[in-house]
């Protein structure tokens, strides 16, 4: 098997195939999910919102105390070369941070911890409203209580999203006592009227950061934000619905289970939003 | 460095080094938890309550919608034959299943799951009443909501056993809305009077093989068995408690946060249900 050049990782400071990279099976990450981690997209080269993504990653290992091996400086200069070896346009970045390879015991151990990161292509994003809306199905919030920790304990997540796809969804959104929270794997914004409402970030919301970069472009577009909880009877009246991440930018919802949302199409003020998003990217990426 | 023959592993059906084994940095129980696992006790070379473990196993695959890749009594032979390739008189096999390696993504992939098991030596336990009892420090119970599946998302669990460490105990007990659910790492019985005491198994409580044997026991010893929810108010006016897993059988609770639990001993009950314990280990071992 070929393997190009977008298709190797930087593990530990090495630089080799990601087909070839292997770690222990006594790897913490692998034995107690005790890791973090975070997707950047990478626009015309150029890692978007890095800083943000890493000073969120900064604050993920202390939340689990586990000290970064490297300074974010380094981290970020060991990106630019990786970046410059493996000259990826239009993709991501993964990267993990576990506590290392240790005998197995709950107790944290003495060793080094475990660092990667590698590029991977994305298919290129559809634009809205020609993109298909997505569909939602609620699942109850069944997940631990420090959401903001972007762990890699995501086996509840991973559960919900295919209860969604089973389901013929796209997207399962958590509902925590009757409170819309986040999606398996995106944020959720409600627009009603001209206001922009979603969760706080906290115990069952990952603090995202295209929501963050959102929440700040909207006063600019004349948009109120209510950064609150909403009742999923709430999102069943909105006006528009859409969900965001890294990876999938701004995804407008044409469904919320059985019941169409908004007028069944991208609404104007999620229109609105993904444009200026996109100058954004544009301005930071060019 | 040299690997002991009780240093090796079963890894999808080769035998190597533990120290040489390695997984894909993409194996979904690295990426996402997407795993489960067991710890079965060796004693005199032979894994006891086997059974009830690999049907444990079972269970937690099927409520993950992960097939197993092999018939139970197939990886019962291959155990087998792996133990006696690892003369092992005491000590723990820990196995471990992953949904198995793929391209990043929470939608379920097609791919081959992985198996893995090892042998590790555990020290000797010491026998109650000789053994110190343990400390125990209660912490709020924000794991989520399906733990009667005993799976490799076990961050939450590992962020309590270092809390109670940090604090000078020894173990976490998970306190859920005022109720005494289970530890960190083990289940947990409260005796009152003639009454062995213990939370049901379910959402907030995995069902523990030890936990198991002992309701079993405790009837034959004239002991009533309350499975019920109890409160911590109630913990911290019993005569006894212990906590109990494969690898520590029954280790008798000498403070519950800063108090001392009942006369500061090992309590009769815990010792006669201890005593039971390892007749029974003698019985099926032997």
């Amino acid at each position: 098997m070929t393997t190009t050049m977008t298709e190797s990782i930087w593990l530990n400071g090495d630089i080799m195939p990601l087909a070839e990279a292997r770690i222990g099976v006594e790897d913490r990450g692998f034995q107690f999910a005790d890791g973090i981690y975070e997707v950047i997209r990478l626009y015309n080269g150029k890692p978007f919102t890095l800083d943000a993504h890493l000073r969120r990653l900064q604050k993920s290992a202390r939340d689990i105390q586990l000290p970064l091996p490297i300074e974010l400086a380094d981290l970020q200069n060991e990106i630019a070369k990786f970046l410059t070896r493996a000259p990826l346009r239009d993709g991501m970045i993964y990267l993990q941070l576990t506590r290392g390879s240790a005998p197995r015991s709950h107790a944290f151990p003495q060793c080094k911890p475990t660092l990667l990161f590698y590029v991977r292509v994305l298919p290129p994003i559809p634009e809205p409203p020609a993109a298909e809306g997505v569909k939602l199905l609620t699942v109850p919030d069944e997940r631990w209580k420090r959401c903001w920790i972007k762990s890699v304990a995501l086996l509840p997540n991973v559960l919900a999203k295919n209860q969604a796809l089973a389901a013929g969804a796209d997207e399962a959104v958590f509902i925590d006592n009757d409170l819309v929270t986040e999606c398996s794997s995106s944020n959720v914004f409600a627009v009603i009227g001209q206001h922009l409402i979603t969760h706080p970030v906290g115990s069952k919301v990952l603090p995202g950061i295209t929501r963050q970069v959102l929440l700040e472009l909207a006063p600019k577009l004349g948009l109120n934000v209510d950064e609150r909880p909403f009742s999923e009877e709430e999102a069943r009246r909105a006006d528009e619905i859409f969900i965001t991440s890294a990876t999938r930018e701004i995804s407008w919802a044409a469904r919320w289970n059985d019941r169409r949302v908004g007028q069944g199409r991208c609404g104007p003020i999620t229109l609105k939003l993904h444009s200026a998003l996109r100058q954004k990217i544009a301005r930071e990426t060019a």
